[in-house]
């Protein structure tokens, strides 16, 4: 691990993630479309490229955390895209939460250069992205994973392969229509409570850490409770996977009419001008107005 | 605890129920729609009636354990109904799962005779209703239910006053919803995680036991391995619960879209002849078709 | 038709049903539960009187035109109700919009007075009303409704024999389906089409009187580009509608998806505050945010 | 009109237009993926060309009528795509369903090279195609459809221009919701209708033709009548098209809860194997086992 490595996309997980490799020792190239968010990384001694290019052609390796597939297209293949600029051998880490299939067709466009590609997801939000300790779920050659592995420890607490290129991707949209879904029911289920006459707080305590809830909602409360719904992860990112699941399901000939309306739902809240804050703020639209007294 | 209590509904959840009462030395009354479901528990003791109404003059409470507000309305206003052959001051547990909006109705017609009513719905199926470990939730008068602990001691781990009348039946409505939503919401997952190549296997692992999944759908998984279904809960009964949601957050003035879609995903189900296997079962439609070899 | 008949409820469709019995030249006797609804008919010569039951008692048959079937089932049964006052022979004609269970069970109510059932409840809205035009589609023994007819001529254009008692309502169900979903699906199309930039004009315009519009449509638009929904319907009323679809669904063991989330729609659109308002205002509610200057 | 024009995509639509343009006395270069779906008009003089490229090099302008974005964009732009072949100043009419945002790509491409580029989908289905009597609503620039407007009038009975590129395939999505949700709404209606007793015959009856039916339902009743579902437009189109309105709502940021549930249940109804069947099938499938003895 003596050689350079790149991040790219340093939002608010990418910034945190490229944190703990310069942490460890890691010789950084970092790039971010608007160049402020790499400031602290630079204050700390990561190096600023200009360009995806650039930076490709300075590194080992590249890792990037992307918003969106359409933005990983255009700094891996776009005019200035680090894709080709990268020396055959190198690897590319895609830890952006895109389809499946764009993380096939971006494997493709990497073994054209004989550049490895791992499509390794987190799970997981600020907090653990921080402490690293975020795990990976990891598609692609086994042996590509396991060299790479020193930088996943660094990251996160653990890495698992599961698969070919994609399947780390697949597994995330697995693992988002259980983190949407479940935001959802819960808050439904709570909008009947409260105006059947519980309080939120009876309501809670009754049903988290209960065997109908997903453990994550627990966490969550929290921010409920606060009422303030700083982003960890913003809605309108969740409604961007949630439409990702959909595309995908589309492709495999999957119907999920469930999820399809939960898309929509947060569709509903992202135009109600809510794409900002923490998804959880889903909460508080669906159970407005049905809150009693506290 | 020493006079003659009855219990009227013997089915999967309420046999279960009574057998504990009498197994703790309580004198016990029974009746049930079909004589032969009491056969087990007069054997042991308990002593049948003909009529709801002859059990409720010889008893100085009774528990109810029936399918639907139907059933509870006919045992107990009809015209050999229990409720107005208990004397004054005897008391009246209903167990079943009913809708608030009813359970305060009977609570109504029970004090016209001034008798003692109690919503206690269960939470659990047939293993927790044998083992004497069921959660009970209960609305009405405090100093009732205290008064009745003993009992619900016998037959569960627990009773929790939430509440005046209805109130029992009211959280039950919220735990439900979460109960059906989350083995939808699990399906639609593991439907497209095999979609995309992944086992059942693997993904029962990744996500059981982790922070997006309802801890209750660890133990269900068991039944869907199995393949086998054999209803604790069945499936139309789950059905029937999600109307009951839908009325109420009729009356309570409630949108849940979300929720409204799984009753009639649950009535597609019963419709293609699933109504008598637990509600698990819904995996196994939601998932059919997209199964990988194991 | 020169005996007096009974006219029970006098809102937006009842009143002017009523005002067409009474133009004719029909003796009538009147009842609301808010009596100043009554007093225009009063003044051209209809008889008030101060219950259901002593109506009931002074004429030869009565009409229901109530809102849903808690208040039809409180008129013609509760303590002043003018079913048992009633003389065997009489008729009863129900053209609220209940559910066909509902009107099942009426109509074995009134068979035990030897009373003549009929549910016939109208489609339309205000304007068909008035002018007399309604269609009638009626449940019922076919003589019944025969010797009927000359009051449904009054009220209607036509009246259709579907049926024994039920079938009426049944047939209502079944077109409220429509009615509901037809305004739902439109706004859903019009919402993005004037996200993508075409004017409200265009969109009506190309859309209405085309083959993929019901034609009922065309007459809401003008509501719509008034922006005015004095109620011709209110959506309260389609909400309850659909709660009764929801219901018959239930008990007809039939899965309806698409029709029980417009009903969530309606209901979310009834929390917001457009109760009161002509189901049309659903439009607006769903092309809020998307309308581009026109 | 003297020149060559070239028809790329001979399937139900495209060589009944095809059809026609050779039938009015246009010199007609043609190309298929499948070169049999051809051979009927080569037999009647159209020339056939191996690849889009060598068509393209032949003609003064090309129309499209492919099954979805990726058959339109691999042969305009793939290895032997037709844009790069054809002269500045020639014609691309693009008639296939795609998603606006794509037709507003496919007309950037085009303007690349001088290409005028119109959207013209067609609406309609099989026999309007072959008698010439399709509506076409075309995006791109007036004077261009101006020019173009012989070749529209031949292939159908009327052109509108609708906006500027993308615009005529955006009015395509709105017409479309409707397409869909119609068949789904009545299917769900009469479903219910069945379960109560009614035939489908009275239903047909009542609900066609009234107000509450769009126009276009009365001729697809002819193919459920018949029980033959021999596709003038396959279900897996109508899937399709809904997800390009799915993809096309989330470029645009509206939700149409509605209009995402239909989509998941005309995927439910491909994945059980209805893909090739007319979309109309949905009915039979909806209404299944909710039919009386007719």
């Amino acid at each position: 691990m003596s050689k350079k490595v790149g991040f790219i996309g340093l939002g608010i997980m990418g910034s945190r993630m490229a944190a703990n490799l310069l942490a460890a020792g890691i010789d950084l190239a970092v790039y971010n479309r608007t160049r402020e968010k790499a400031d602290a990384l630079i204050g700390r001694g990561a190096v600023w490229h200009d360009t995806p290019a650039r930076l490709g052609a300075s590194v080992e390796g590249v890792f990037t955390m992307l918003s969106d597939p359409e933005a990983v297209a255009q700094t891996a293949l776009g005019s200035d895209g680090f894709l080709t600029a990268l020396q055959p051998g190198a690897f590319w880490v895609d830890c952006s939460t895109v389809n499946p299939s764009f993380s096939r067709e971006m494997a493709a466009e990497a073994q054209k250069g004989r550049i490895r590609f791992v499509d390794a997801p987190v799970f997981g939000s600020k907090q653990p992205a921080q402490e690293g300790q975020l795990p990976f779920f990891a598609g692609g050659k086994i042996e590509d994973i396991e060299a790479l592995e020193p930088y996943f420890n660094i990251m996160g607490k653990s890495v698992r392969h599961v698969g070919d290129a994609g399947m780390g991707a697949s597994i995330k949209m697995v693992l988002n229509i259980l983190l949407a879904q479940n935001m959802l029911i819960f808050s439904e289920a709570v909008a009947l409570g409260q105006a059947l006459g519980f309080t939120r707080e009876t309501l809670f305590e009754i049903i988290l850490g209960g065997p109908m809830a997903a453990p994550y909602l627990g966490l969550k409360s929290k921010k409920i409770e606060e009422g303030v719904y700083e982003p960890d992860f913003p809605l309108k990112w969740m409604h961007k996977d949630l439409h990702l699941v959909g595309l995908t399901a589309f492709e495999a000939g999957v119907p999920l009419p469930s999820c399809a309306l939960a898309k929509e739902i947060f569709q509903e809240a992202k135009q109600a001008g809510l794409a900002d804050k923490d998804f959880a703020v889903l909460f508080d639209r669906i159970t407005a107005g049905k809150r009693k007294k506290q």
